[in-house]
Formats: C-alpha cells, structure tokens, sequence
C-alpha cells in the first residue's frame, strides 16, 4: 500500500467535467439501489444492487460523512440519511467530495437539481452547463411546424446553447451507436431527415435517426465549443460493442479542420483504444467518468490502463454522478485514491519524480479541464456563473 | 502477499458449474500434453505446452498431491503417475479439489468418464449433468427419415434432457460464431434448415447451420432452464472475435421474456464486456472457467478484472476441466486463491469489509451456482442424483 | 518491489527482433519531442509529448547515460545531447541497451542509419536485416513499363531479398486495415490489379491496393522465411480496430499449408487476441515491440497480460525503436526490469521455480529469436554480416 506516497501526492480541487443534477427526493431503498446500477430493471432474485463494487464503495466511503461507520449496512445507512434529510445528508456529501467546480450536463429527463443548486449543496463551488444535443432536437421537433422551422429552431437552440454553456455532450451512442458514418451530412439529407422524422414522430418520441444525431455532432463542431461524446458503457439502451470510442475515428479525421475538440467519456471497457485516440489526435481528450465509480475497488486499476497512451495533458476527471449525491463522493474518492496510489507508486519505485507526479495530478485532476472548456479566463470566453439554465 | 487474509477467508466447498469428463486412460506424455492446450496441432518445433501458465500451474499443484516436490519435471511427474496407476492418479488429485458438486457437460466426444464415475472419483461429491445441445440435434440426424422426424425428434431430446438435467449448453461459437441473428427462426425456415442440412449431411457430420443454431438456442430457452453459451476463447475451432459475448446482446434481449437464464462461459478476452451483459441485464450470469485455469499465475488479475462490473450475485465457479484431473487441481486451485488474494487485498486496504468479502466469496464459490441451477431445493425442481446419462 | 527477484534473474543479452535504423541530426527539441509520438501533429496547447509515459521513462533512464540526473528537464537532456554530439550520445546509448542482435527493418523512409551503422554504434552488435514488403512494391512500379514487368521485378526483389534477409514485414495495417480477404489472390487478380495501380499511381505514391497487399504478404509466405506484421497501435495513418491481430486469423489458417512462420508485432491493445493466436496455432509468434516503450512505468502490466496466453516459446522481443537511440535504451531497459518483475514475482509466491523463470526469461529474450529467424546457424541459412542493404 502506498502509504506514504498517499499522502505526499497533493492534489488540488477538482473539475468535475461531467455530471448531473441529483434527486432532491427522500429515496425509498429500491429508488436508492436503482441509482446503483445502469440496469433499468429490478435485481435477479436472490441478488441485490448493493452486492457490487459501487454498492460496496458507497458503504465504504459514505457513511462517516453521515456519522456512521464504514461499511455499514444498507438499512442503517438509508435510515440514517432518512434521519437527517435528503437535503442536508446532500449538504454534507457534497460539501465533502473537493469538488471546486461542476460541468453539469442538463439535458438528463427527471426531478433533478440544476447546477446552481447542485453547486450551492456543495458548498459554494462553481458551475457551468454542457448542453446535450439531442434534447435540442426533441424539443425543436415537439413545437416546429414542417422540417424548415425545424431546422431553423434546432440551429437556433445551438446557438443560443453555445453562448452560455460550456461545452455540448452527444448520447448517440445511445441513439445509434457510434457505428456512424463519419461526413458532415449534405443539406437535402438532413431535411429529407427531418421531414420523415416529423412526419413520424409520436409526441416526446426520442430521436435516433441517423442523419440527425450526426447533423447534431457536426452543429456542435461547428460552434468550437468542446463537444463530449458517451462511449463505452452505460444503461442497456446501448449496444456495448457498437459504443467503442475507436468507430468515431473517422470522425475524428473529418471534425479536425472545424477546429473542434472531442472529448470522450467513460470509454470502459474501450478505454485503451480512448487513450491511443488522445494520443495520435491532437483534438481528442478522453475522461474515465463512469468507469472509476461503478469498478470501486479496482479504479486504479482501470485508471492506470488509461493512463498507458493517454498523454498527460489530455486526461480529465469526471464523476458522472447522477440522482444521488453519495455518487460525487464515492467518483472524487476513487479518483483521488487510484491517483495517488498510481503516482506515488511509481515514485516510490523510482519511475517518476515526485515533481513531475505532482505536475500530473494538478493537470488531471483540474488543469486539463481548464484549459480545454477555457474555465475562469476573461480573455477567452466570458464565464458567467448565475444563469441559472431552463431547459 | 496477502498471507493472511488468505487463511482468513473462508471459501466454503466449490460447485464446479461448467466441467467434463476425464480421460480414463494411461497417458503418454505427448497426449498428456495435449490436454494443456486448445490447439490442435503439435507442439511447434522447440517449444513445448509444459512451457505455458497452465502447465507451470500443473507443475506447481499437481506433484505434492502425488507425493512429488513442486515444480518437479513433467517427465517425473508423468512418471510418478503412470507408477500410481491413472484411476489411482484421479481420485487422489480429484479428493483434493475441494469440488463439492459437479455440473457436468456429457456432450463432448471421446471415451471420457460419465458424471457419476467422475463424482464418485471425487471422494463421493454431488453430480449434476449439463445436456451439449448440438449432439442432440447430429444424434437426430443419424437416425431421424425426414426433417419433420427430425424435427420431431430434437423437440423429444429436448424435453427428456430438461427432465433430468440442470442446464442446456450450447458451442454455437465453434459452429459458427456469436454472429447470428438474435430472434427466433421462424417455423418454416426451421424446417427448410433442416431439409437442406439432412439432404447435404454425411453421417455422423457436426452441426453449423445458423438457423438450426438458433433453433437449439431458442428450444433450450423454452425450457427454462439455465442457457451456458460458450463465449470467448477455446480451441482453434472458433474464431476469437467472433466469440465476443456481446456479439449475443441481442440475443439476450430477445429471449428476457422467455424467462431464461443465459451463463456466459469463459468470455476471455472479452470478461468485460460479459460483465456488463451480467450488470444491465438481470438473467445473464458469467464465469470465467478455462480462462482462469489457462492464465496460470495471472488468474487473480484476470479474475479482478471480471469483478469490476459483474454483480457479486452473477458471477459462478466453473473449471472447464477436460480430460486430465489435474486440471480440476489446478482450475479450483487457482480460484480458491485468486479469489482470496483479491478479496482479502480489499479487505486489508480497507475498501470492504471482512464480512462482506467472506459472504461474496460464499456467492461465488457455490451458491450463486446453487440459486441459478436450483441445486438440492426440493421444493423447486426434483434432484435426482444416480441417473447415469446414457448419452 | 521485486527487489532480490531483480537481481536474481539472469537475462542474457537480447535479440531485437524489429526496430529501425536512427537519425543522425543533432536534433531540436521538436524533432526529438516528434519521435516521443505516433502523432503526426504538433502537440494540442498546452500539452508536450514528453508528459506521455514514454517521455517519462526517456528522462528516467537516459540522462544518466550521459552523466545526468534521473527525470532532469527536457531542456537540460538535450543541452547536454547537444553538447556530446548526436554520434557521440548514440554511442553512450546504444552501447548501454544490452542488444546483441539487431533486426532492422530496412523500409522506413528518411535519412536513417543502415543496420551496419547502427550495430557499430552499439559497440559491435550483430545485425540482420528485415525487409518491408510494400516498398519492394513501389520501389518496382518506379521503374516498371507495364503490370507484367512490375510483377517480374517484385517477384525478383523478394527473391534478391529472402537471400540475404532473415524476414519480411508487412504494414497492411497502415495500408488498408487487417481486415483483408485471407486467401491468395489469383493471378489474374493480381495481374489486374496491378494494371489499375500502375494507371492511376502518381510517382512515389505509396501502395493501399488490397490485392497487391494480399499478394505481397502471400509472395513472402513463399519464401518461408518468418512474416513480420504489424498490427494493434501506430501512426494515425491506421484504424486501430481494423488493426485488431485477429482479423487475421483466416489468413493465419489460409497460409499455414506454406510452411511459412507469422509474427505478430505491437498487437496493443488486442494482444490478447495476438496471445491466443500465438497459443492455438503452431506458425503464429507474437511480440510486444511498441507496446512496452509506450506505456513505460505500465510495461509490466502490459506485459504480464501478454505472458497469460502465450507459451513462452512464442514471445519474442523487440524495441521498435525508431530515430532516437533513447527508443533503444527505454525499450530494452522496460522489457528486462518488466520480465524481472512478473518472472521474479511469480517465483517469489511460489507460483513458478525460479529455474523455470531463468529458462522463459532466456527465450523470451533471445533463444525465440534465434530459433525462429535462424540466426547464427550455419548449418540451417547462412549468417552474412556485412552486406550493407542499398534500399
């Protein structure tokens, strides 16, 4: 065990570069268990969302915030949370992850917390918004009338979008796949799209036509702001197979002379190929979001795959967290850990210095992410916390 | 090491869920050696299949239980149990297993042991048979006049097999691979299948019609018992990236409201993406069988990597042992310790506690196994011990 | 740390079965930064090739080689470079690697050493040369009036080349993808083909016709001397999943009936799949070249998922070390300190003898080399130093 190293490793504040709202409601066990896994339904007989590694990392790491002993059980736990409040047990896990700032991702359907709020739970950090596509389009076919209005209203909608938000996340993973062809559709293609999809369309319906999830990359390329793309695992909407980060590599070679930066998320079990995309593509950066809080006690080992191809200036840190607040601190603990655990272990064996250990910490940890969404610089890009978004 | 936490993990008797029989006869050391291997060819020229993890694991844990040193030279090894006799060799190395329950596949060809000659080796452990699903439809063949007898005599097969065995398994990937189309074949294209494959058949011809696949596939899901697929690596028969478990999402989908419980066998290289498929989707189970007893020395880290997204509750003990006792030796060896090496490792650093680690490692050894195939529950499906499979 | 193990294990000194000639320049920091890189691009803002693993184990182990502290500034190391002179810090590098034998590829373009000047620079080291299929190619189309005087001209260049190489290798991978038919192609295919390229080719311009490339790596498999193949991670001119070793495996079964020998090159992230193959298939070698220089303070994880599957007679090393003699020096340093660590490792649990390791750990690094290539053997190819290649 890297004792020592441990704590000599200082890492700064975090840039959480993606996450989302939490649920403000007093969770009954199973809704609690349910926010445990990317399963969206119940637990096989005889087994429980809790017997996994996140399950147990949220025992380990959770409780003592709360006033409870690591590895409590379940209902101790819930009762407890219970006991104080589903805002005030928020307040103190929040208030307890190191997380300085949030990059929060909007678009996710159900009663969850904005940015503001989610940031003022967590004890006056700082937020700002990714936008995500698709709902743009879903909201922009809920109310046009014919495929031109349209059009009109989603081109609109990105716009808008890219003046307040930091950066644009697509989910077409989800939608498709990533198995799409890689151009910038043609004109009459996308409102040949548009047509048959409106035509189509039940109200609410979700889209995931081909052409338009593409149409959508390629209007977020279009406003330069970085644009993060779901890869690899996640809830079984997606195919795992067909969300491998490598079959945006074409992509990736048609988006480069837009000047546009992708960055791709989880990327677990694929996070290899991930890392040789940053490595060879000076527009790709990578995140491990997901993937460190669902494996617990083997994020480090996950961590450090990564961290084979994936150049030092090119590995942000993310959370992913969603619906409950232990999910913050269960993400920036596991970071944290398998980070300095990794580092301090090459120092002690005489891989790294502490220097340069120290220098790659602060870049993954915050720098990075900075740098990529130009976070706090006047001279780029105006930030303008308080704007509190509505959709 | 983790030297004590691995006398402080308990792991109880082992159910074995996915096993052969063994070879009967004296060995020489060529055909001894080629049970080391999935290839099916010699040895290429100045090399040997002694020299690979699995038989350095051989070397390391079969000698002492023969009264030899570790590590001792296969030709003293060979020796020594040619002195011993090969059935004396058997129940020495099987009572040492710790293999309380055998869940044996009777489908694979050869003058191997029946289940209850292999459990009676065993010091008298508990039988179980697994029903090869392929042989049941190329025995239908040999003697059916027509597809429609044909057809009629698979559905039999089916049905008797489910009255008395625990599970279905199916070698599509070696027939084919895991690329099929997912959904149920019709009836009629069943039937034309069967007409075009007992038309062009030579007796005794194995199966690798895609529909008649399906079919097996699909009659096995109706029964309702639980499905073992062979995924991931095995003998040059298959093509690796064809036997990627994911390549069965669909599949997997579309038989959930059959009822039916999908095991997914080995899944080595691709244990990952199998534990997603365990994660998202509550009846798909994994075990890792041969992909452990092949790895040798690096068991625990292939095991680790299967515990990252596998719920505790899905993840089964199987040896895959074939042919040589020794490789029940080593298949529950390697286990046993990769298993406490890993979970008393969190437990030291703290990441779980003791207590957990002892009731997952409970799960995994035997009663995931127990659950799933409904073993020794009188109350659930009739266990009939004694009924040597004629097949 | 396997500290006592580190000593213990003896390597003999090593083959390196690929690299490539170095430059000669005294070289600018971008220059050299450009060789700490598969990129083609100059680094994203903010970000340097050297906070990538390699760049940290270049500033681990070179600098003391020329009298400097470990992990020193990059501006330091090539001060002090600059001041000894390129010919003289390649001298001090390669002469501290422990490479006995050199095999070079030969094809790469730009102003590099012959394998003679650079096994001088390494202090008398041995060389052989390998010989890069598509350049025979292009090279013969230069020069070629018609399809049928090219094809003589390349069948006569692999001819002239099996005399004095001990191997070919191919980059199809770079060219096309791996997923190329396996079978040879006819001859009026390739007479068509042919007759295409040569229409449309512009002076110089490089071979991606899938028949031509499937013809070269069938006119080396005649030859039988040992195919070299690139597969797994490269240069961005590559698909990294259609690089993926396994597409392979129908050409593998398709070439087997020729005698000839495939090694399997790089194979990250899918060496795995290259291990497997190596595993299951007599005339099917794998090494981890590039792999291992890339991930540095990771290599023996790398490696230690490369040594699961494959027999240990079928491992080969190699540097592929390209332009800096440092490439040499971290390539050679990670493969022993990683070797010693897994071998010395699995010794100090008990889990192989240390006879054993002191055995693989001698193949690994050189035995399977010369046996496979023939080197030094009189009696099998003859051994001519000193015919320096004019390509």
């Amino acid at each position: 065990m890297p004792g020592t190293a441990l704590t000599a490793l200082a890492i700064p504040p975090l840039v959480d570069q993606h996450c989302h709202g939490i649920d403000r409601r007093e969770l009954a066990a199973g809704d609690f268990a349910a926010y445990l896994t990317e399963s969206d339904a119940p637990p096989a007989t005889g087994t429980s969302f809790f017997d996994t590694q996140l399950g147990f990392a949220v025992r380990r790491w959770c409780p003592p915030l709360l006033g409870l002993e690591p590895h409590c059980t379940p209902g101790h736990y819930l009762e407890r949370r219970r006991a104080l409040g589903a805002a005030e047990a928020a307040r103190r896990l929040l208030g307890a992850t190191g997380i300085a700032e949030y990059l929060v991702d909007t678009g996710i359907p159900g009663d969850l917390t904005g940015p503001r709020e989610l940031a003022a739970a967590g004890g006056g950090a700082t937020w700002h918004e990714v936008v995500r596509l698709e709902p743009l389009a879903e909201r922009a076919a809920d109310t046009a009338d014919g495929p031109g209005a349209f059009l009109d209203a989603l081109a609109t909608a990105v716009t808008d979008a890219a003046r307040h938000a930091v950066g644009f996340k697509s989910v077409a993973a989800y939608r498709h796949g990533l198995d799409l062809p890689p151009d910038r559709p043609r004109p009459a293609q996308v409102r040949t799209a548009a047509d048959q999809w409106l035509l189509t369309r039940a109200p609410g319906e979700r889209l995931t036509d081909p052409v338009l999830l593409r149409h959508l990359l390629w209007s977020a390329a279009d406003t330069a702001l970085p644009l993060q793309v779901h890869t690899g695992f996640g809830d079984p909407d997606l195919t795992l197979h067909r969300s491998d980060p490598l079959l945006l590599t074409d992509f990736v070679r048609a988006v480069r002379p837009t000047g546009a930066t992708v960055v791709l998320l989880h990327c677990y079990p694929y996070h290899r190929g991930a890392a040789y995309l940053a490595s060879v593509f000076p527009h790709v950066y990578a995140d491990m979001g997901l993937a460190l809080t669902h494996t617990g006690a083997r994020a480090h080992a996950v961590l450090a795959e990564m961290l084979e191809l994936t150049p030092f200036g090119k590995l942000l840190f993310s959370t992913d967290a969603y619906g409950l607040p232990e999910l913050y601190v269960v993400g920036a603990e596991l970071f944290r850990r398998a980070l300095s655990r990794l580092l301090g272990g090459w120092v002690a064996e005489g891989a790294w210095s502490a220097a340069d250990a120290g220098r790659v910490a602060a870049m993954v940890a915050a720098d990075n992410a900075r740098r990529v969404y130009r976070l706090g610089r006047s001279d780029s890009r105006p930030y303008r916390p308080g704007t509190e978004p509505s959709g």
